[in-house]
């Protein structure tokens, strides 16, 4: 077709219609990953949000009308698994997002998709840090004792699994003692560090798996069963800060995301190179840290390692809104990230508009073209 | 966390292994689509192509031994469904490329993904071209003449559905005409514009729709079914141009992806706007085009259409190798299109750096973060 | 250097300082242009704003430091010649940019780049409006009244050229027709659409060029200078709408930038190449624009006219925010173009970083690498 | 204008015509930085060699030609002062590419400029060393070596100025026997690092500086003007491997560019930041290397540091075709870098587009539309 010039352009268009569902641990912040974005980009959006958590969700609403978004465009429901379903199944539902547990997500995923739908669902995590001899032990205790006990290590991107390389090992006693320190309670209580979990059924599935790998050979230099209950609030679901060590990669406590303020630690390892491998063989990839003052040890950390979010002497590594949350392994479903360039990328739809003006339409092509064969340009 | 200078980085790095599925009608172009792209991405690529058209990746194979191709990085294996199931369980492979029918494709994408792959499928489409009365009659009429019996319709992007808007019905004895004058044959002798079909059941099936079609109400001004064989092949799997028209949606001529060469003219429709409404209906969004002269009415359907490809004045608008080809609707499973930076970013793994180098390491963080609840910033 | 992994990574970092000199006639929107892009990439700024329009600067700065900006980021300096020089040669100012006439900018860009400092100066203008028989003539006309006699004509986008093609020649006297209808007054009054002049210099400089352009002859089929006096406003800088016809390009009315309520109509041509030819001969390339109906001819001129701005049925083609506002021959000196990309680029400065991270740096390089003479690697 | 729906795109057209002068160190490199881009974007190009070497650039024209650039494409012409003069005035050259000497391309600036040309222009360099204790100290030695003393210093990346923090001073003394050990002589005898320099004017121009440079008080520890002649070429421009040392920052060695391989190293510091500042005084910006293991060390030095290249454990930073080639303060004039994506931008030249396509041009935009003084919107 030598005599046409064709030219290519992009369009980024909005979906009609599309469908979050929300965790209980971050009720106004992974919503705020979602609808901003997708109503900026065009769409209508309905929020489910945890049935344990739908109070934030409705405050983000309230705000949401008062700042102007019109209305229809921003919607709540509530609702268990016949929501869920109905939402994976709605003709005029074009998208899902998901954060939550793999059981729900590989679901939602698969529902979702077979009905036509785009489908992103960020999944469960066991995230590493790993301790250089070279970084600043003080900074990287305190650092380790805030990601592993914070929120009441109720966040998907809790440091919750920690790999000791040569010397560090001993740090895990000065964590041990940043540990014993903080102060659980009331979330609304002055000075409280470590808040209760969400649920009693919560509190057991963690004291159970305390118990579970501990009988199968790991120490608990630092025991948060043992530890008193809570003056002042006798039914709490607390659980207080706990170190397991010389933990096996076939522990249950290594195996499973337990979802609250425990900090499991491997047997200590002799490199970097052995760190790296044991990381990588781990299923979940949603974060990792790297704790070191060497620039070659962290460009070969970041090279090597899988996972979707790497911080170097960074804890928490959850990427500012201009970069998108990758996850990396089972820990995610779908392709397109949350917020960010690939956020954005979700909630558009993607059009490739090719044209051809001739000059003058009255002399035509010239002959039929048949572009088959090899016989016709 | 104020003492912190934080920096964000992404990374791409490759999937380490990867797997794709070709099409019979583009048995070398579609493998072009994956497995350059995903070598130069650092992964390994196994290629399994259609079973009726193995020939064509086995030499492209070659030439890629030829070129350099580290021994291993391109494998070729061939096979049927227990293949395919391989390919979507085996633990070393990361993603999935396919272009093929809806059936297979949909079975590959949910297979796929419930074991952790990316999956990346194009499947069936339905393409329509709009005619507006201001267009140049003699050069639409050989652009759709081509892109409807050429390959002898056996394309995704073939230009199969016809909406002609206003007096543009009248254009439709054009290409009749035009249909009448294309020579069918064996593709490798002299002069032939319109191939066999790839199979006698192919053959079978376009006839049979034809049939239904005509059965249920749709007109037939030229009826590839009355053609005499073609002289020398007796066996041939042939089908002459064929136009219906005056078809209604509920036709299963409109209903289904025939794959041969067979126009399907919609009964017409008075505006623009009846178009892209009848358009934007069909469950399919792989190609469409307008025909006009009109920059408002290009810009107006560009904007409003529901396809992955659009052409103004281009019967067959794939894009070209630095846009994506894109799909919409039941078009595509999966997020990330083929090649052009879609595909880059299938063929890649995101990864998502936030460093953090405290000038001394000595001077401590200063206490214990404590990053919940709103009492720590 | 095989066994170095490096990386680039570019930097963007700001200009310790930097100046812009704003025109007279949008006192507000050129700096606009300039300090908030400047200040938010790091920089001090120091505005110089035209001494016949003072005050809109001091708005601005107010406003500014009511919004919170740091006190000494943001300073307005008045003054004539001898500031001018001092700001091109004051060590500790990095980048100038400036908006106003050849002859001002010319000298700013020669003084200032000979002391090392980068330089944007966006200079005079001769915006040509090309008219096709195919475009809607009502919606047109009113266009070109709207942009050619707006704001008294004074401003560097102002539509002050047209070059009528075939028939649309006839266009002219509804041209005049709507020039005769705006009413000239005081700015401030109900109901005017045309004021004063900045100035009785500039009032006069207009009419003297209206004068020599006849005598060298043009035809003047509505004259601004027989108008009477407004009302009330006895010593107000008046000029009338003007409509100079048959104007040759030797003419002073074409090639003088006018800075008026007076639009030049060219002598007709026949044809769009001729439009174009005559339009890209013009010594400036600010702005222009097409009127038509046509795809294609809206291809044709985008990709053969040589201007900075392009509108397509748009008279006053400035660019939004997320694009730059392009210049091209001698209305601009200097690469980098004012807002958008392009002016984050001149409020920026680039580095380039290349790392090397070995690995074990107690095991060196391994001998001198000496990279010349094509003896090393 | 609420009626109007506008789109803006960007075009990067070509300049019609461009001449590109090249230096004498790398009469193959630096044209080959320009021309591929230039004609690649449409341009025909004028190659202007250095007097001193004009044969790599015929070379490059003839390979050019075998290649299948069409004629007239890639021209070649030779000359001095008066030919440089006829390049920054001929009205069909519109850009200026440059690499060479101060005094040369400050004029060609200044001269291109005032005739409307684009001009770009990389000038001299004074790129410093700096070097950190935790730097493996072999490594970072010959790094050293080879870059100070390859290609007998005449380059403008060579890394011609060392500043030693801390203890590291004492490896200039190694730096020293690295530089003894170095075989002087012709560039094509074989084992020989050390070629001689382009004239006679250049050598005694070195010896002048040395000579001075020591007799204001620089120590000399490696003494290149007292080592013997090389055999065999009697009239050979030899200067050998010198090192001085001490040398203050208002030291002819200092404040010139010598060009020849000459190791400059300043007072020893004691900290980085006094590194810094002593690095960012210099007027020239062209390229940087820090020696260090550390992390924190690098970001703070590539964030503090003033200069296009910076090398972080690579001696001579050149960026990647896929960069630029960046300069800063004395070492550029002109704003668009070579190479990499600023040379394309200074090879195109921009246009934004914006168009109205309403959908009915018969019913008019209503009312003459008058964007002016804040009445009409």
């Amino acid at each position: 077709m030598e005599s046409l010039k064709n030219e290519n352009e992009k369009h980024s268009l909005n979906i009609p219609s599309f469908f979050p569902l929300a965790p209980f641990n971050f009720p106004a912040m992974v919503p705020l990953w979602m609808f901003p974005l997708a109503c900026v980009a065009g769409n209508s959006f309905v929020l489910k949000p945890s049935e344990k958590t739908p109070g934030a969700s409705m405050m983000l609403a309230d705000l949401a009308t008062k700042a102007g978004l019109p209305e229809g465009v921003l919607s709540i429901v509530h609702g268990g698994k016949q929501t869920v379903d109905n939402i994976c199944r709605h003709p005029t539902v074009k998208a899902i997002s998901f954060v939550g547990s793999n059981q729900a997500g590989e679901y939602i995923h698969e529902e979702g998709s077979r009905h036509g739908k785009r489908v992103q669902a960020n999944l469960g995590a066991k995230n590493h840090a790993c301790l250089l001899p070279d970084a600043g032990r003080e900074a990287t205790v305190n650092a380790i004792v805030g990601a592993a006990f914070g929120a009441a290590g109720q966040r998907c991107m809790a440091l919750s699994t920690l790999v000791a390389v040569g010397e560090t090992k001993d740090w895990i006693q000065d964590i041990v003692e940043g540990g014993k320190k903080l102060k659980v309670g009331c979330g609304f209580d002055a000075g409280v560090d470590v808040g209760p979990l969400i649920s009693t059924q919560s509190q057991e599935r963690v004291f159970s798996i305390i118990d579970k790998a501990v009988k199968d050979g790991a120490q608990i230099p630092l025991d948060g069963r043992a530890n008193g209950k809570v003056d002042g609030y006798p039914h709490g679901n607390f659980v207080h800060p706990t170190v397991l060590s010389n933990v096996s990669t076939d522990n249950i406590a290594y195996r499973e995301e337990i979802f609250g303020p425990v900090l499991v630690c491997t047997e200590p390892v002799d490199t970097l190179d052995d760190a790296i491998q044991l990381i990588n063989a781990n299923p979940y990839g949603n974060g990792v840290a790297l704790f070191t003052a060497s620039g070659a040890a962290a460009r070969k950390f970041t090279h090597e390692i899988h996972a979707g979010q790497v911080g170097i002497n960074v804890p928490i590594p959850v990427p500012l809104p201009m970069f998108s949350f990758t996850g990396n392994k089972a820990s995610i479903r779908g392709d397109f990230n949350f917020y960010g360039p690939r956020g954005v990328h979700f909630y558009t739809q993607l059009k490739t508009v090719t044209t051809n003006w001739p000059i003058d339409d009255s002399t035509s092509l010239g002959g039929v073209i048949m572009p088959q064969m090899g016989k016709n340009t």
